[in-house]
């Protein structure tokens, strides 16, 4: 079975301010272990397809960091020249392969940014979605809950779906997608059982997200026809360009999922997966660097009567810290982040005041 | 009557670290008003007598600062060659003045970095110590106390000392001197109305306080001596160096005032005094300056959702605040401070460990 994966790098990434920069989001920052965590999503994904079934699409903004990152590889990168959300970057990537004549194979839609600990479970994972995928269905990765998360979606489960016969690969039929819920309705999700967290990983051929797509928003599909006439030729980025312009920016879980009549399938994974998504899940991801006070260090520091403070100093400048608690302080070229890790979640608040008070190019 | 001024300058400053270093300690800051502390002492001083009439007190590694500061005045700079506290240090400013031929004026010994708030009535003060002191008493000018302070010695006045005939300005004995009290013991002294704090601040003649040195430090007195008699020649600085090298570290506190016999006044002041001897204290001194929130805010800067914390950038990199409270954020050229702004006394434990680590570029 060829695989191909679809791994979507244009995000903003603001949530690691001051690290993370307009140009630089998460995805290109190495964060959590030596290496980016693209590139870590890459290695995740590359036993299972060889490089040139592998497509990042990412924001033209970007460029200059995803070609040094492809390198001398044969992986596959789409610019989008506006950042217009999932629906149609995972629409660009499924006109591709068909216009490549690959339109029944499944294509795995992978975040770039995601942290996820036992590689293999995921992969077996991925491969029994791309099984079904193969057979037409719609798949999604459902992420068991550990707590009552309310930044999240929710896929809500309905019965166990029979044609796969594996003890330890759980598949259910979905019965909805959920929006972020609210405390008491997250806490009961959690204790149902039945309420899994939503990913942002999807499985299925391109045909099949493609006639999803013409369904449920026959503009965009429209619009994916033009750049799918266009490729391959001259005015291709033009094109790419003047109909990027006018397309809305919708995910594919609001434009597809959460509408389709379509069977759709999920799969529970149990893998250690996090989205990172703040100072703070960074902060919790990393407790075996921790020292006995909690507190987790990183370039020139010197902490007294400290703990659960995460330092995050990338300047030659020494940070000292004396008497605190529950704090990341992230120290960069041109600025210093100094907040609760608790309200680490606010950091949008802080890119929102720099950008009220015209401060761009710490941005 | 002519007056003399000592300004005790050699203090070595690490408590506004990393503001403050060793090269340039407090007194050299600017961190009260536009104008550095010992600027602003000698401008406080300077309507009670002529440039030539005030004495800096300087440790020779500041003397670059020192100089600089004396420009083109006739203010005298006499430069130790190390710091060995208050007891040699006046004693130095003793002899120079006893050689000058002048060694029956009072001198006021004063503390390069004080902040003073009502300066007319501490001149007032002065004044009226010097009286005194220029009949024989050894003079202290005690601070009336408005907190329980544990930080500070106190002075425990005996009675009315009845020669005075002034209204406004009351004088009394001194019983004796107490060091650092505990918290029970400084809530005692608060209320009983019978203690003040010992500032630091003292008049007398040179030959007043020389002949108490003789007496209670016979050694100082005898390199003392030494001193003066190479005062105008030669070889000067290598006695003055010799000498320097061999003495004790020792307070006038300690070394005279804490055993003399001899009759010792004090003026209670209450002219809106501090030491300003923490980043707190300087914050909490700084209140005209704080917004709505009782942040402090200086460079540049942006606080969300923080209250009572003070920023102090120095650089050009934005300092950003999410969620913060009671704290103190210090940014210089090679170092950062994050601190519990009500453990900013502890910021020794800083410079101990600074030091610990081998770090005595930042110190």
């Amino acid at each position: 079975m060829n695989i191909y994966a679809v791994v979507m790098a244009g995000g903003a990434g603001t949530r690691f301010w001051p690290l993370s920069r307009t140009n630089c989001p998460k995805q290109f920052l190495n964060i959590i272990g030596q290496k980016t965590m693209i590139e870590q999503t890459l290695e995740r994904i590359k036993p299972l397809c060889r490089e040139e079934q592998i497509i990042i699409v990412g924001n033209e903004e970007q460029s200059i960091i995803q070609k040094e990152l492809l390198g001398e590889t044969r992986l596959v990168l789409l610019e989008e020249p506006h950042g217009r959300n999932t629906a149609p970057a995972i629409g660009l990537a499924a006109i591709y392969l068909r216009k490549k004549g690959i339109a029944d194979s499944p294509m795995v839609v992978l975040p770039a940014d995601h942290f996820i600990n036992n590689e293999e479970e995921f992969r077996n994972i991925l491969l029994t979605g791309c099984a079904l995928a193969k057979e037409g269905s719609i798949v999604t990765i459902g992420i068991i809950p550990t707590r009552p998360e309310t930044g999240y979606g929710y896929i809500r489960r309905g019965s166990v779906f029979n044609k796969i016969d594996n003890d330890k690969i759980k598949v259910y039929t979905v019965k909805k997608f959920v929006e972020k819920p609210n405390q008491k309705d997250a806490l009961h999700y959690l204790k149902s059982g039945k309420y899994f967290w939503n990913s942002g990983i999807f499985i299925f051929t391109p045909n099949t997200i493609l006639k999803e797509i013409e369904h449920h928003m026959p503009d965009i599909y429209k619009s994916l026809l033009k750049i799918e006439n266009a490729m391959g030729q001259d005015h291709y980025s033009d094109v790419l360009r003047s109909v990027y312009q006018g397309l809305p920016s919708v995910s594919i879980d609001y434009g597809v999922m959460e509408k389709t009549s379509s069977p759709v399938l999920t799969i529970p994974g149990d893998f250690g997966w996090s989205d990172v998504g703040s100072w703070e899940s960074l902060y919790n991801l990393r407790q075996e660097e921790m020292d006995n006070e909690k507190n987790l260090v990183q370039g020139n520091n010197l902490l007294l009567d400290s703990n659960s403070t995460f330092v995050f100093n990338q300047s030659t400048q020494t940070v000292v810290g004396l008497g605190l608690k529950d704090l990341v302080i992230v120290n960069v070229d041109d600025a210093i982040l100094v907040a609760d890790i608790k309200k680490s979640q606010d950091i949008k608040k802080v890119i929102e005041k720099i950008k009220a008070k015209g401060l761009h190019s710490i941005l």
